[in-house]
């Protein structure tokens, strides 16, 4: 099924919602933490869902290389793989092939590209891309775009982001069409492209919208650009995005980038952040980044944040973190991503708090002015 | 406290009981999963008491070197520090330090060795290693005893047992003497050395009875000898060994080797095997071990044992679970843990039940049977 949208209030251009799918209700504004291959880093679904994850994201390039679709398809679709059993979003596997750089091909008709697991030549075109998240029976698709380089010049971001409209139509109409009368098990999202130029994304937006998407993308940040220049293409374009529709802002980011964006409108997001700087030992606190390998943490017996009620800092002193880290145990990758991604999770129900009462310029600033302190 | 000891049944040789510490009693047979580092790899404490597990084994070697003795103390003990407040059983350190082979020098005060983490000499004496297993407040504490090589002749191992029972007298007088007036957290358990020669062992055991120890260990096993061998020392010593008294044999083993002990009367097991298995890969089933990285798993929808009942069988296929392996993912290593834990776990509740009911015989040859025809 199509997903639905719903407003419940705003503030300002920030707005706190739900998005139904065939697996559950999301409330947004939405962080979805990344399970790259079938499992989100070092988690059993169960402890994401007690987090408060409402939704992972799902990678389709690397499902595609391994296990493969066939696999998962036998299963009856990603969730039941990787027993997850509620909404999942997969992405379209474009932004990883576009980052293999000498490894791929890119055409018209779609990519090719040598797997970097085994060698072998694949094939990923808009209708590839809806075939196998199809086969992963996600409740949120995304269309296969051309990944615009950063930096660009203008005319190479709209042939760029022409080209991507051409393959949104096709992912479109591949994902609608594909199961002849029987409709998709979830909804595909169209992704506004045009890199740092404002006439380019509105133009982008212009042909998305003479097709029904239930939900629409911004893409092509969180590419090595500036915040000013990101903020710059949120302020132009997300006024312009149906107001009855969520907008789901691709890879970002560091949390005062989500205070940014949803500040600015956005209702989605997904990053790698806290599952990756928890295996690194890059923790967040509510008085910025600590790195849990510093010595200072050697015979610290105190949590990682007194402020914070985590399985994590209820229960174990930085020493302790330090400790497993540098033995490099599991444990430790797992009691840190268990803390970085209860932070992202409070983070988004403070955001959808404030939201709802009227609150949010007044909670963004205190909470961005400590955060800020710490850089 | 010192733990007490009671049977509550036998069958033949075999013996169902409670072994009670100031952090809880212990149902035996009992297996204790190794943590080596603080933390039983890949698992929290609230994991492996779902399990079943009523103790766990920390190294004392290992703690010693990372984090150090100080920093566990300042915790208020290894317990604290890890966030497990059920029994705790920690070894000299000896077996570790002895592995080392090249790197270090043995004389009657102890050994001196370099720590492979940063090469700096460390020393362990009888002395040094119940200090630190005293900072630890272990329930039961093992006394330092000197390893038997295997093979080794009768003369080394008579030297070698010799030494053991002076570093033994050493270790009791220290562990029980260090508080002055205090009690010390635990009890301090004896090692019966003597390789394979069975009047040294009984020599061994003489020597040990001397002084009042709580439960008595069988150490030196597990070291490369043969099935026969094992079971000859264990089938010409057990029935020595005082039945008021836990009996402990050290190291082993696999499943089968443990159904072997318990039938000649041990109570206590430890083994790396279910946990380093797990992380390899190799998976115990009610028909045998099975090796989830084989590629007939690739597609195989079914789960790693249709007879067991765990989290993993529950709710994973052999085809995720080889998956996560191909990926070395985390969460592999955390189901294929919590699957051979439980495995290990239910072995032991069928043993103690066998026992109650007297039919520890018959079980054993019905388990024994279905085992060694997948070798």
């Amino acid at each position: 099924m199509n997903p639905t949208f719903s407003v419940r209030a705003t503030d300002g251009a920030a707005r706190v919602g739900s998005l139904t799918t065939a697996h559950g209700v999301i409330d947004t504004p939405a962080f979805m933490p990344v399970g790259t291959y079938g499992t989100v880093k070092a988690m059993t679904p169960e402890e994401l869902a007690g987090l408060g994850a409402q939704i992972i994201l799902g990678n389709t390039f690397h499902l595609l290389l391994r296990p493969g679709p066939e696999i998962i398809a036998a299963h009856g679709g990603l969730h039941r793989f990787m027993h997850w059993p509620h909404p999942l979003l997969t992405d379209s596997g474009g932004f990883q092939v576009f980052s293999l750089r000498s490894l791929r091909r890119i055409s018209e008709e779609g990519v090719r590209f040598r797997s970097p697991v085994d060698g072998r030549e694949v094939r990923l075109t808009p209708e590839d891309s809806m075939d196998v998240q199809l086969a992963l029976r996600s409740d949120i698709a995304m269309a296969l775009d051309d990944c615009t380089p950063h930096p660009a010049t203008e005319a190479e971001a709209r042939a760029s982001m022409e080209r991507s409209m051409r393959w949104a139509a096709r992912s479109h109409a591949h994902y609608y069409g594909a199961g002849g009368a029987a409709p998709p098990p979830g909804g595909l999202f169209g992704i506004v492209q045009g890199g740092m130029y404002l006439p380019l994304r509105l133009a982008s937006l212009e042909a998305l919208l003479r097709l029904p998407w239930p939900g629409l993308a911004v893409g092509g940040l969180a590419v090595g650009e500036s915040e000013e220049e990101r903020l710059a293409v949120l302020e132009g374009l997300v006024p312009h995005l149906p107001a009855d529709r969520p907008r789901y802002l691709m890879g970002v980011g560091r949390p005062e980038d989500i205070v940014a964006a949803v500040l600015r409108g956005i209702d989605m997001f997904d990053c790698v952040m806290p599952t990756r700087h928890a295996r690194n030992g890059h923790l967040f606190t509510s008085t910025g980044v600590i790195n849990i390998r510093n010595s200072a943490n050697a015979a610290d017996l105190g949590p990682v944040d007194a402020a914070c009620d985590c399985y994590t800092c209820r229960h174990f002193s930085r020493a302790y973190l330090r400790h497993l880290d540098r033995c490099n145990e599991i444990l430790g990758a797992r009691l840190n991503t268990i803390h970085n991604l209860h932070f992202y999770m409070e983070l988004m129900r403070a955001l959808r708090a404030a939201i709802a009462a009227g609150t949010l310029q007044e909670w963004s600033r205190s909470f961005l002015g400590v955060q800020n302190c710490q850089r």
